[in-house]
């Protein structure tokens, strides 16, 4: 094939690794992503850098770690001038199209410092994380914060054409409720068992899959890359009939978690379990409720993709699409006394993640799972490597995977992988009483071990083969003592490795030992010396 | 006083902090430097970020440290919009001028990325690392490797019209010799006990000075910042008449070195001493002819800020001058085997450090000194504090050093500082075998011990109490493993700091505790709840 390929990149919203039946899920059947994986390979230790939206897609976009593109938490701008996987593939020749949620802020301090302006294709770009976008919808709130992206999105004017009414239709019709008459918000938890007010065909996923169709009849060149970001099913967990009731309570896994946990807990976990949506997803009925909801969602979304391939087929795309399905982090639903996602445990950092490469190079690992240690920023490399863009841009800290889905033998590997927490601005800083420069923990995860770093608390550590629930802290176990200490050490290392981006590895090279050459003629005594030290450089 | 203050920002280029009367050395006599530590204070443990020239200056520019403004060698270049002291001091009403050195390299590609042109005043301030330059000059080569800045540089010019001839006159009068009508580079250390060709008052120092006096002259407005970035004691070393020969063999201390450095000594340590210049330091008639060229430089120095504190004085600006003497680095000249700078000991990485306020504010701490652990980004911090501009700002991470002048007691400082350094454009990397990203060390200094901490080599260990001569590593010694696992897990905190600029420290308390307020009702059960959950937040 000489055409370039396309890259189809899927995210889905806060959808947990374990919520698919390719991953396991015994009641839950998501046969479309299922065939993906059949196709593909499905990556089974996958992690976000960060278990909360806005910093897990900053990395996923600039293929960088979060400490170092520096967008820490939600709303914090991503700095103008980062480089991200927009920018690298346009290097190579492939435009990087967005149509849905990112969760970006600009950096509007950045623009003024540098006189940078969004009515620019360029500054419009920086404005937003590197994407062309198509169309961009952020998800929905009942009291619009930010007018422009929630109030007035495409998405409400849509509904508004489709008949639904009032000032906030995508609230008041695809959030909510109607019970006798009276209109209920579906941000509420004690409601989630009944059907949205909107029909199914006008909510946000079908919305947005027939949106990505209507954007592949329109591209016009040969290899694009489109980031298909849906909003499902993160919160609020409301689905439209009939997809509000396929399931119910005995389709619900058991609770991952055990009283031991609420004792002596680490004081960040206990300030977690003290939450108000830990609260409420400690409370069964409320389980009861929301998990059948959230499975609803994930089966829409199956569906969804499903009507997208087969549009896909029937263009003769498939042949010539990579399509990566992935998920931004998890959610707890209960688990560890927690609710939403914010915390160490797998339930919120560890991702799906699912490529199916339908060219000849990967036919040897089709239908195959990968367990290597996997970051999200690995698919900015991924995706750069498929462009034939540069892999080596100081700029990308991940891995290409292209070696993976090629079948090549593996030999030099991560055998950590990192995901970073920022707690600075929610209420669990105040209560455990950290200054705002230290609210923030590090996991460390490697094939057999979980360490959890706070710079002003003691570790958690976990013994992931032992006991795969994470039910016991065994940072304070002295036989631990030794992989605690090693695993310190591995993000100690990694913590220091220098954050060079302004220059690339290979001028590094080219500037090693011509320095005499280069008129430096540092420590040279004499003419004769300066001819001996020419001579050394050119050696 | 209402007026504005003025800050006249000195640095000397690789000048040793121990090289100054008033610092200790025992035959250097440098009056009106140590008039300024009679009218300010003195900092006996100031420390450079890098003991290389280009990183360390960046730091004192923008008040970050290496690994966060990512600068981590001379031209690698300062990225486009990283913000400076001078962004930080016009913010505060306070413009910042440059006249000298600064090693600042612009980010090209980041100017391409974000469409920036240096023609206009804002990318010409990012081209120059945040001044408005007066006049730039670098220093000399024998062959210029960029015209624009060595070749056509103002110097070059001055120099040819006070009838200096050739193609490149700094280099061919200023810094050669002449011996028997032959002409010598002085970079050749074989001659420097010679004098320059050039008239002293040609020479870079004084030209300079004038300039600097000139530049006053000319400011209109009320509270300026002038860097005044001199050239010399750095390399090459060589001093016009009288100063080549002032000194002599009998002012030259005793090398700080033992036989049993050469022994066993660490890895990378080793491979410095293997360097030319090492070797050539370690040659004690080479250290005969360089440290009395390199302290009559320094006495150079010394009288031209006579003159220019003279000019000061006569125009009354010494009552409103905040004067801040500092270097970029030190210089081994032969201690501990070892030529030029860019390793751990203090002859690289302790500075000088002077800061003379004259308003009343500072009355109480004349004559003084102060021994706390200082950083020089610290002086980015005092100079936005002088000027009231935001020292909360979240790109300054040093410490304003205001509370100190003004004598207030210090309960809460740092109890370690960091300096770190990239050899991976050096020889070095390829001597020990390390990969261009491991290539680095980072040094942490303690009030009474220093640790070297490698990413693929044991680390190195001084007790700067028993040692101060830093002779002996004890990193293996098994007494100090306490001390050792202190400094790294000081270090490893420091590290783990998030590198968060893109918003306020301020902005962040705000948004704890509204979540339900801006429209988040996560984990709302119900009406009732929502209700509790707004109250629970107004408290």
């Amino acid at each position: 094939m000489s055409e370039k390929p396309n890259i189809l990149f899927i995210m889905a919203d806060q959808l947990r690794y374990d919520y698919l039946s390719c991953y396991g899920h015994p009641h839950l059947k998501t046969p479309n992503i299922d065939r993906l994986a059949k196709n593909g390979v499905r990556f089974t230790r996958a992690y976000a850098q960060s278990p909360v939206c806005g910093p897990s897609r900053m990395s996923f976009y600039t293929g960088r770690y979060v400490r170092n593109h520096g967008s820490t938490f939600n709303n914090v701008p991503l700095r103008a001038g980062e480089m991200t996987m927009g920018d690298h593939l346009r290097e190579a020749g492939m435009n990087a199209y967005l149509l849905g949620k990112t969760h970006m802020t600009a950096d509007q301090k950045g623009f003024d410092r540098l006189d940078l302006s969004r009515s620019t294709t360029t500054g419009e770009r920086i404005a937003q994380c590197g994407f062309d976008v198509i169309e961009r919808e952020e998800g929905v709130y009942p009291e619009p914060q930010d007018k422009e992206i929630h109030y007035t999105s495409a998405y409400n004017e849509y509904l508004r054409a489709n008949g639904y009414d009032g000032p906030n239709p995508w609230h008041d019709w695809v959030n909510s409720v109607e019970i006798d008459n009276e209109v209920i918000s579906g941000w509420y938890l004690d409601y989630v068992d009944q059907p949205a007010r909107a029909k199914e065909e006008h909510t946000e996923t079908p919305y947005l899959t027939q949106k990505a169709i209507e954007a592949i009849d329109h591209f016009e060149e040969d290899g694009w890359c489109l980031h298909l970001s849906y909003i499902k099913p993160h919160w609020p967990y409301l689905a439209p009939a009939p997809y509000h009731n396929l399931y119910s309570e005995e389709h619900i896994q058991a609770p991952i978690r055990n009283d031991e946990e609420r004792t002596n807990a680490h004081p960040v976990y206990h300030a977690y379990q003290q939450l108000r949506v830990s609260q409420s997803f400690s409370d069964d009925d409320i389980r009861k409720k929301v998990i059948p909801a959230y499975m609803g969602l994930i089966k829409q979304l199956d569906d969804q993709l499903g009507i997208l391939f087969d549009a896909l087929e029937e263009r003769n795309l498939l042949d010539n699409t990579i399509i990566v399905f992935t998920s931004d982090h998890g959610d707890y639903m209960g688990d560890h006394w927690l609710g939403e996602k914010d915390f160490a445990h797998e339930q919120a950092v560890r991702i799906p993640l699912i490529i199916s490469d339908p060219r000849e190079i990967a036919d040897k690992t089709r239908g195959s799972t990968c367990d290597l240690l996997v970051e999200s920023i690995d698919l900015a490399s991924t995706f750069v490597d498929i462009a034939e863009g540069d892999t080596e841009s100081p700029w990308l800290q991940g891995k290409s995977l292209m070696p993976v889905l090629s079948g090549q033998k593996i030999d030099d590997w991560r055998n950590v992988v990192f995901s970073e927490y920022d707690y600075s601005t929610q209420a669990v800083r105040e209560n455990v009483g950290a200054d705002i420069d230290e609210a923030f923990y590090i996991t460390v995860i490697s094939e057999q071990h979980k360490l959890v770093y706070f710079p002003n608390f003691r570790p958690i550590l976990f013994d992931l083969n032992k006991d795969p629930h994470e039910l016991e802290d065994v940072s304070q176990v002295a036989d631990y003592k030794d992989i605690l200490d090693d695993l310190m050490r591995k993000m100690t290392r990694w913590l220091s490795l220098p954050n060079r981006v302004t220059e690339s590895r290979q001028s590094r090279y080219k500037r090693t030992n011509t320095q005499v050459q280069r008129g430096l003629w540092v420590g040279v005594k004499n003419a004769q010396d300066h001819q001996s030290a020419l001579e050394a450089e050119t050696r």
